[in-house]
């Protein structure tokens, strides 16, 4: 009798809190989507204002530009007042209200493998932290960029005579095809968050993704003569090794513009991209005679192999194909470099010529 | 002179309209971290509360356990308020307030691939758009994986007279790579989102890529004995064709499921998973024996490639490393497949206990 009324009191206790639990499961689902329908409301006229701003700036800069070419502006303002638009920009684009502007549309490849998830970071802050990892990612690839067909080769002319062995260098290609994938998803993913990196840098990911696809099909096993069959082979771990140690350069490079961005950042976040080319010409002497070679040696490195199909030492189809890729990657590398720095140099000239019409003035 | 008053005016026209827009970027700048700020303090009560009522839940529903063990509750009262809990816990874990609550951590395969990017939606409708997505994509694939080593099988004995050239057949191990690299990613990505998908799968199609990289190196041409040496193919290239008819009956099952839910949750949010398995009970009896069947089939292939490759008809590695894959796959999706049952049948046996105790009562 006592046992079944304290089994009572208990068995009242808990149905109490149960209710008293869905309850709250019931009110706090209620506050959140009033919260939910609240912060929406609240954030559309920002965006609406943000989106007329930005609308408002571009109209502005063409009218300038018309003025300018009229002579109906002081040469003096016109710089001046371009200087400002620039900067309401970056307070629009790089600042917290990014997120409210339409950002570069996902592309089909994120849609391809990730399906339709927003990859777009709410929050400048995360969007710097993923541009970090990217280049801290680089940094590591690069290593094994410049480690692993080191140690095929040494090992080829140590170890295996003079003749790779299929496997190893299987296992390379994989690595590359999985190491590609993941730097073309990551600079989408960028671009997504309003990186303005250049599309053939992705493309030739793309490229290099196929590649490293069609080589793993490409049977390298040396009979009858292996030192001639593998020259194409050789050739290309050479050519990966120079890439190896012009990653490692171009990420100096492009992590020291970061950390100038996100100083500057800190300081006024508006004049983030002011400091873009601060600190680091010194060593674009150095990056870029580096970076011409080694797009001369990959377009070198292509016409060798297809000249090896076309004498018929190895006519496999992969043969052909990866030479052709090779040389386009080639021309594509060169073609854009230049354009970034010309854009660069420009630019330059630009500051200067306003420095020192500001030193006149 | 009237040349350069006019300019003058428009001169200064502009320059205000500059200003005045240098002024507005920066009053949004101000007014977006304001809002982004109120936004996160508003939202950290909600959380709070979100998280102790998850772990009331989580303290209640053990204490109703051991008093029903103890037998100090009635066994309907504790259905009844363990049904309650559900019903609570399904209020906060599928509602609005589900992005409040830590989800699934983002494994180290997101991480490997897009880096530190938050690919969790804040959103319960875009989750479940996330869902339906997924379910297109497979049944979009489910097809292809039908018709693809249709072709190639139809093909084989109509064309290539027995003997699969190497392309094609490299083509279609390419694609599988692709497919099941997406469907790893997506799943993940579901994870993420608070799907309940089964960590096997998802490890399933990390082999299923690791098979396809294999596969894609494995040399098929014929040479000397055509037949012989393409039996694990053409045998692998079968299984594949049945998975396919698999993938549709689980797709339309799995498609169900949802739209039983999204239904449910559009009438009355909290009930969602309550109807997962209405209405979809009649297929399961169709869907069960066929994925039986293909794990046999799986196993069996697995098997046959390892005798072949002890026989000694292609001793490559890639056949050993492919025969054991295989059979491991079937071992695991058998082991998964008996597992979901049981937790099915189990669930199925309780709600009727529960209704039949409701129609005594």
């Amino acid at each position: 009798m006592e046992e079944s009324r304290r089994g009572g009191g208990e068995e009242k206790e808990i149905e109490e809190s149960v209710v008293s639990v869905l309850e709250e499961a019931k009110e706090i689902q209620d506050s959140v989507s009033v919260h939910i329908s609240k912060t929406l409301s609240d954030e559309q006229p920002l965006r609406q204002r943000a989106l007329v701003l930005d609308s408002k700036i571009i109209s502005l800069r063409s009218s300038l530009d018309s003025l300018l070419s009229n002579k109906l502006i002081q040469p003096s303002l016109a710089d001046k007042l371009d200087e400002d638009l620039q900067r309401a920009r970056c307070i629009i684009v790089d600042g917290d209200a990014s997120y409210l502007l339409p950002g570069h549309a996902q592309g089909k490849f994120l849609r391809m493998f990730l399906g339709p998830i927003n990859v777009r970071a709410s929050r400048k802050d995360v969007q710097l932290k993923v541009k970090e990892e990217y280049n801290s990612y680089r940094d590591r690839t690069a290593l094994l960029f410049l480690l692993f067909p080191a140690a095929l080769l040494i090992l080829r002319s140590w170890v295996w005579e003079g003749c790779l062995p299929a496997f190893p260098v299987q296992i390379y290609q994989a690595w590359l095809l999985f190491l590609y994938t993941g730097l073309a998803l990551r600079e989408n993913i960028l671009r997504v968050n309003g990186s303005d990196i250049r599309p053939w840098w992705i493309y030739h990911h793309y490229c290099a993704m196929i590649m490293a696809l069609v080589s793993l099909t490409w049977e390298i096993k040396g009979q009858p003569d292996c030192a001639k069959k593998q020259r194409g082979v050789q050739l290309f771990l050479q050519w990966a090794m120079m890439q190896g140690v012009a990653m490692l350069l171009q990420n100096r490079y492009q992590r020291q513009r970061l950390y100038t961005r996100i100083a500057l950042g800190k300081a006024k976040r508006m004049d983030v991209v002011w400091g873009e080319t601060a600190g680091v010409d010194g060593q674009l002497w150095l990056l870029c005679p580096i970076l011409f070679i080694l797009q001369g040696f990959e377009a070198y490195v292509g016409l060798l192999l297809l000249r090896t199909a076309f004498v018929g030492v190895a006519s496999e189809w992969q043969v052909i194909f990866c030479g052709l890729l090779l040389v386009v990657m080639a021309i594509g590398n060169f073609q854009n470099t230049v354009q970034t720095l010309l854009v660069k140099s420009r630019f330059k000239a630009k500051m200067k010529r306003t420095k020192s019409k500001q030193r006149l003035n």
